[in-house]
């Protein structure tokens, strides 16, 4: 067993795992945990992969001095010790950098040595370089040195290679090197000015802090609403509130041309040049940095598919890797390749990967035993219509399962019920000027919930009531004994059910 | 239809509801909405009862400044700018002053007129005075000028009087005229120096808040733990942390005597009277005043159930009334009589008296229609092992369902499982230094879940997820579907199952 992060003593594994984010980790985990069996991930960057050090954990650090600070603004008793302070950035970012491991010595800025001991913990080896499937069962392996090295699979490769940002190709933009996610992530210094192009989830939270961090902010999306997957009224408390805090909201705009005269490869998170003009639908804006926000392409087209008979396998899914509910890729033959994570498409969100590898790793152990790989533990069953996720904007955006829309696409019969979550005491005690609503969609044939939103100031937790009601198919008359405790914002479930059983 | 609060024009309702907090409104509400049936609430104090005024309002208002501040001061990025700074006592006293509706011109000392109004917009009257059944769905009500009056119920009478502070017998204690729960959250003043008696919820989360605003605070518990009836393990964590707030913590110590040589009645909220000497177990303090936070007496003794045949209804069970899953007083006969809230003693909660008012509103409303009484609708399920409640302390304990010593008493097949709540990335993000702790019950037998406990920050709204599994019965192996969204502090819920199904 590696200790040290380098290559391994062996070549031949019962499991090789190509991407050490948290579902390639996590596969691997389950896959041997409680037996002799081996497993190895493969990493060309950092173990813990774009979660830990680009992704879910600096956007959180960044967000959660804001929230904090938002709640102190608006809460007598503390409000007069904060008065209109900002944040103080300099320590923002130094806990940022130190939840992401930031070590500018390390290969990519930042320690992935922790990460690398809990895999060498669970007894998984780990092995540096692109890995790439070079025909079955069989991952060759390039160091950034340009060694080659072939690793075999006795019972499974999972592929979790994951998403990188999409650049669309509009005229002046890749030139202009713009901010990615990684960079907004990762940022050393605030820009005075900034354009955020997109309107989804990461152009979202990074307009959130980006704001809270004191810069000038443009959001330019295509679509005619903020976090347009969401229920619409999602997007406009998102919207409203983004404006009030100064945030230039301009929807419904596309880009035409980005155009900067001065671009300079400065590194991740540091000013990339001097000032851009983005310009949109007749209009524009100078600002010091442009923020590409605009969607993900999955890393399929160099992992080798063609060697396995898969080439065309991405061909109708914009290149995301299809499986099936054991995560199996489809079109493999032989039950030894499985696919986790953004790759599949199933769901970009940390957490569905990580339960996708918790299923994956599962039906491996049980295949490689000879028990039956199907039943609860073996497939996956959230990724149709039990999906959650939390944006964690201001307000917060908080859902899961079907938006009423897609309800009605899927063909239910649906109902909703909407409340106003300010009208709660637990959220009249939160602090004073809360905003925020909320939505169940309720299939009227089987009366089980199938779908709910929260928005509002820290709803985050508020979600997985609701996750489990799915899950759980509880029939509604059934909920209305599941008591919410006075005072807390729980008590949205009793004002939902009421209004339900009780219109006014 | 009284608009003003005062007498109604007719003695005859379908429904007489004798107090007027939140239980009584909501059962007179359910009783008659969406009919022409008409209810009147008899109120000796103020509609909204004990809860708008002098519990969980107040307390929760004095309760969520320090929760923000404590936050911030562990937040980098927002810790430098609170420093080591108090709370503004005077703005958190007003923010409680404004959410209790503080009118010191008013009788009671506050405005419950909105209260009124809600009634009255629900069609229902309100008449202010004491009120006593006086023969089978007869109801005499004693106004403050000594007026009587006679109401007449056509359907029901519910009894809905609550309860009040306990004083204990011990020498000195009630001449010392020390503090209760109204007068604590009521405060007007904070002591210098405090002596708290009791280990409760009530003792546990007015020392959270008096700690807060400055007082030097003893809690003196007769139990071995505080909040001894949650699991063990959350009355530590809160021992532990009263402890690090310097808080005097006194365990197992009985309370001897109390000596005040100058007491005086100041009203409430304000320190009555001179020094008081609080003696326990061989020791002894001395403080500016004490509050007394050692159980509630149920409001039975004075409220005519002689008339009706139950003289002795309350005398095996510590003055509380007994009812059926109806909420019918048990032993009254023809379907009239109902008691509702902490009167009956199944759970002492504004939320859980508010679940029994909307149980016992729809059996009214049923047996008033001649449809059936029974059914998932007209049975209180949840007083039946499915309670949960938050305490609001630092940190917050949150509940439902049985502890494991419960559980085992029931005489359940009990499997339990802890988890560090520290050890989530959804923590980690949230504050520096943050500590917790979560358990779950699980009925092997059935694989469901039967009680969780959960301890940290801000956890009480993870409190509900498991109360739906509770109430839904949903299986662990369909429970480890539902996926908590990456990173919330909801992620606990896969760590527990993960620790469940793959302990190390």
């Amino acid at each position: 067993m590696s200790t040290n992060g380098n290559a391994a003593p062996t070549d031949t594994y019962d499991v090789v795992v190509i991407g050490g984010g948290p579902p390639g980790e996590n596969a691997a985990q389950y896959a041997i945990q409680g037996t002799d069996r081996t497993a190895v991930i493969v990493e060309k960057e950092l173990v813990g992969g774009e979660c830990s050090y680009w992704a879910c954990m600096p956007s959180k650090a960044l967000l959660r001095p804001w929230e904090v600070l938002d709640n102190a603004r608006h809460l007598p008793g503390v409000q007069s010790l904060v008065g209109d302070k900002p944040l103080d950035v300099r320590a923002v970012l130094a806990r940022r950098d130190s939840i992401t491991s930031v070590d500018s010595g390390k290969p990519f800025g930042h320690d992935d040595g922790s990460q690398v001991r809990w895999a060498n913990g669970a007894h998984i080896d780990v092995v540096r370089g692109t890995g790439r499937l070079a025909g079955e069962r069989t991952v060759t392996v390039t160091a950034a040195d340009g060694t080659e090295r072939t690793l075999h699979a006795r019972h499974a490769v999972v592929l979790a290679t994951g998403t990188t940002a999409a650049v669309p190709p509009v005229p002046g933009l890749r030139e202009a090197l713009p901010w990615t996610s990684r960079d907004v992530t990762n940022l050393h210094q605030v820009p005075g000015r900034i354009a955020v192009i997109g309107g989804g989830v990461v152009a979202c939270e990074a307009a959130t802090w980006l704001r809270a961090l004191g810069a000038e902010v443009t959001i330019i999306g295509s679509a005619p609403r903020l976090l347009a997957r969401n229920e619409p009224f999602a997007g406009d408390l998102v919207a409203q509130r983004f404006s009030e805090l100064g945030i230039d909201v301009r929807l419904g705009a596309s880009v035409d041309a980005v155009e900067r005269p001065a671009p300079e490869d400065t590194g991740v998170g540091h000013l990339h040049g001097g000032p851009v003009t983005v310009r949109f639908g007749g209009d524009s804006v100078e600002v010091d940095e442009v923020l590409i926000a605009a969607g993900r392409i999955p890393a399929s087209s160099d992992i080798g598919l063609d060697t396995v008979g898969l080439a065309d396998a991405t061909a109708d899914s914009k290149g995301y890797l299809p499986v099936d509910d054991q995560l199996a890729v489809v079109g493999a033959t032989g039950q030894w390749l499985y696919a986790i994570g953004d790759l599949n498409g199933r769901a970009l969100l940390t957490h569905m990967g990580k339960y996708q590898a918790r299923i994956a790793g599962t039906v491996i152990a049980a295949r490689a035993e000879g028990r039956p790989s199907t039943g609860p533990w073996c497939t996956d069953r959230a990724d149709h219509g039990i999906v959650p996720q939390v944006t964690f904007t201001d307000p917060q955006v908080g859902s899961v399962g079907h938006t009423e829309k897609e309800a009605r696409d899927a063909g239910l019969d649906v109902e909703t019920v909407e409340y106003d979550m300010a009208s709660l005491s637990g959220t009249y005690l939160q602090r004073d000027d809360y905003r925020g609503r909320a939505q169940i969609v309720i299939d009227t044939q089987r009366d089980v919930l199938v779908g709910a939103t929260f928005v509002g100031p820290e709803i985050a937790d508020l979600v997985h009531a609701a996750t489990v009601a799915i899950v759980g198919e509880v029939p509604l008359p059934t909920l209305w004994h599941a008591v919410p405790s006075y005072p807390t914002p729980s008590e949205i479930w009793l004002r939902l059910l009421e209004t339900r059983y009780n219109p006014s």
